[in-house]
């Protein structure tokens, strides 16, 4: 170590201190300019809040400038170098990332189970973004572990848990499924969790065909294997049939199998059907089988007086999955996982007691320390963003949002209806509205399987069109037998009727001449 | 459906269009009101700007403002009510939420293995979350698809890997180790996807005791039994012993079981031991096994030309986890999980092929929706942040910070030689410094079982006084059979050997009468 002159430490400036070297380090003073940082931030924030909030949610703004990958890899000048970038270069990139982004808090974007930019969640999400906190201990995190505790408690109430229960954030709907089968295995056989599932009898889970694809996910990640997952057959709606359940559980039986989990759906993902939660309830408990209800798209109708009957029967589930981020619009990612055991399942299931993070000398009630239920290590803090949001629109400012996005989808499949050229799949329960387009060229057409096989081409056309125009954006998908057909969504309370109207003749703009 | 006049549409305002009742909700124009959303997001970046960025990173504001979780749950008045509260009320619990949060950005925070606040990622991720995309699919995130591409490929350049390989981003390291251990017994048994575990040989995996507890936690959740970890004993350094790797695997075989994977750890979170990349590859190389490094904490090393030597070895591995939050501070989260393999490994692994999403018929090239190869469905483009603070400071930038982390470790373990009552563990390699406190009152006593059970009682109190104190936080924990003693890690480049001298004597100030 020697000490150098002042002037040989450049940005650092005049020390007080004598200066440290070591390993041709300069110790002395942070490195970081903070005033210049902070004229960046400051700069930045103008843009992104020009940018990304105020132009990504007008509707007479695009919902996004299509680029080819090609393209948009030259634009981006993607590749990482030696040297950095200064301020303004950087701006340039902030500004270029936004402008090719998709915007998904636009009026019009409909392409997914999620849209819409709540300004309260936003600034929940600045603030832990600004903190980064990790959500393991209270020590580090006492905000966001009580947010996240008391945001729970509410969910778990209007799930109708009257006497509690436990739960936690999990990254993605996807992983709550997958913590669902985790911990019923672990219910069923807690030795599991030492011995492996190749000491088990063989576990067999239950699904219906139209669940979201995270159960099969689940059984390959979790080791239980997708062929173990027995598959219910729906109703032409997209409902579990209950009957179909109990002949799919008997066979397991006679197997000589363990059906211990089954998988209902409260919104499914292409039809928003909710499954008969009673009566799978009813075969779960003859059976004695874990019932999860995955309701990350549907959790929503259960803030709505007039729409909570969707999942009537959900308070006799084992577990629940529920993201705030999608109808409720609490910022991606933001998921509940919930149990309805009160016994500490969640926590004997899953804890490994790492004596670095969970002390058990610390001086304060370490039941606080809550990490250790989750399969994570560093965690975000997703449920505070919700908490904002809910204390500052009340539940009845969130039962208004369900309500009228459920409203926008029955408006909207009554002008499907009216319209020549448009065809509904089936009335919408929820906010989920399947369609076909039919352009004039078919309209007269017998609907044998040639008609049905240009009808098929005929969605994938329309999107590229309004993806290359920046309109809008509606997904499309096949589904069983039926081919390509458009699932609008409706989400957020800057969405009208007359996006509606606008979605319907923008699809006929674009597909008339096809 | 009724047409109301425009005075009873309240805050709606008047209307171009009539007016159409559904469901008692009136569907025109937006219910937002976008103004006063702005000027209430400016507000509260206003805040957030002197709360979160300017004080909470200023050395002479608390890291800390302790509050138990009793009187905590009180000043946050946690509770969701039916009704909303106004802009005013917001804002005040937004600043008590930064107020009463640990401030991980600030340079006295050492109490985890992230640590300070980034200008570059901080803007990174409020673009992210105002934009709030989801990576699934290039027609939603396809800035953030290119980046996280571009990140990834550079990632694999200093792994060493020089045709490249592949790779995604995932919510913590450990479920990147979890991708690990899922790739590699799907590599090995490709049937397990479908069939699951009970229908292979029981298969074995491989680990120091030092290792992350994330290993022992994926070995519970993918169903693999955490009596199938065989641990392999470490030296006094803490890092794997490769002959006792030899044996740990010959027993495996001995017994008919099937060793699929060797966990070596770059950088243990306690000690920050690198294990010997070379000596470990050689054995897998030789028993055809497939090698993972968790280089979560260690990866950064990659980045200098002076401490790379570390990971000596690791272009040899099959799979390597990395996270940028860490010694680079990206922000939580940013965590790499990558393959050597090229042959698309780990989309078979984990494709679901959902057709609502991951449609064929698209009019781009539908190998940049890479949501499939993720165990997620809604994923946070995580590489973003990573990859325009990697633009803003250059390769050499980030080369820099690792340098000036390791000098003020070894800085700090200097002094700490020097200081009366302090005691090192060992000698740092990276940037974890561990040590001892002994106060005056037992500094002659003989170090017998009655001295280091004294001490083992020692950091619990030190850290209870700086808690509450608010002037630091470091972490504590006893570790096999040595008693509590401090881990102090150096990260940001704010930090400076002015934090490190204030440490020891912080310790000694708040230790003195133990």
């Amino acid at each position: 170590m020697t000490t150098p002159t002042s002037e040989s430490l450049g940005q650092n400036g005049p020390l007080k201190n004598s200066a440290v070297l070591v390993d041709g380090v300069y110790l002395n003073g942070p490195t970081l300019d903070l005033k210049a940082a902070e004229t960046f931030v400051q700069e930045a924030l103008t843009l992104i809040l020009e940018e990304a909030v105020r132009k990504g949610t007008d509707v007479r703004e695009k919902v996004c400038e299509w680029q080819p990958p090609a393209r948009l890899t030259e634009i981006l000048d993607l590749e990482l170098k030696e040297g950095g970038e200064a301020h303004p270069q950087i701006l340039q990139r902030c500004r270029d990332a936004m402008r090719y982004s998709v915007k998904t808090g636009h009026p019009r974007f409909f392409n997914q189970l999620y849209a819409g930019l709540d300004p309260y969640s936003l600034v929940g999400r600045f603030i832990t973004e600004a903190i980064n906190p990790s959500l393991y201990t209270y020590e580090v995190a006492p905000v966001f572990v009580l947010t996240e505790e008391a945001v729970l408690r509410k969910m778990m109430e209007f799930v109708g848990w009257e006497e509690g229960g436990d739960g936690i954030f999990s990254p993605g709907g996807s992983v709550s499924n997958m913590y669902a089968v985790n911990v019923a295995r672990f219910h069923r056989c807690p030795d599991v969790k030492e011995q492996g599932v190749a000491a088990m009898p063989r576990l067999v889970l239950f699904t219906s065909q139209e669940c979201h694809y995270s159960i099969s996910k689940a059984a390959a990640f979790l080791g239980i294997g997708t062929k173990n997952v027995y598959v219910v057959s729906s109703d032409e709606r997209g409902r579990m049939v209950p009957a179909e359940l109990e002949k799919q559980v008997q066979r397991a039986k006679a197997e000589g199998a363990c059906p211990f989990m089954v998988n209902a759906t409260s919104g499914t993902t292409v039809l928003g059907a909710f499954d008969p939660l009673n009566e799978i309830a009813d075969i779960c408990q003859r059976h004695n089988i874990w019932l999860h209800v995955d309701a990350c798209w549907g959790g929503a109708a259960l803030l709505s007086q007039k729409h909570r009957h969707l999942l009537q029967g959900v308070q006799r589930a084992n577990s629940v999955a529920w993201n705030p981020h999608k109808m409720l619009m609490a910022g991606l990612q933001c998921c509940a996982f919930m149990v309805r055991d009160r016994t500490g399942l969640l926590q004997r299931c899953h804890s490994a007691q790492a004596s670095y993070l969970f002390q058990r000398d610390k001086f304060y009630d370490v039941s606080y320390d809550t990490g250790d239920k989750s399969i994570q290590c560093s965690r975000k803090p997703d449920a505070f963003k919700f908490w904002l949001l809910w204390k500052a629109v009340g539940t009845r400012g969130l039962e208004d949002r369900v309500n009228r996005a459920v409203a926008l989808a029955r408006y909207l499949a009554a002008e499907i209806k009216k319209r020549e050229g448009f065809r509904l799949l089936m009335e919408p329960e929820y906010a989920n509205i399947c369609f076909w387009y039919v352009p004039p060229s078919l309209r007269n057409e017998p609907e044998g399987k040639e008609f049905w096989d240009k009808i098929h081409k005929v969605a994938p056309v329309i999107k590229e069109r309004m993806m290359k125009k920046g309109s809008m954006m509606v997904g499309y998908q096949p589904h069983g037998d039926r081919p390509n057909f458009f699932r609008q969504v409706v989400i957020s309370p800057q969405v009208s009727r007359e996006d509606m109207d606008f979605l319907l003749d923008e699809i006929e703009a674009l597909g008339r001449d096809l």
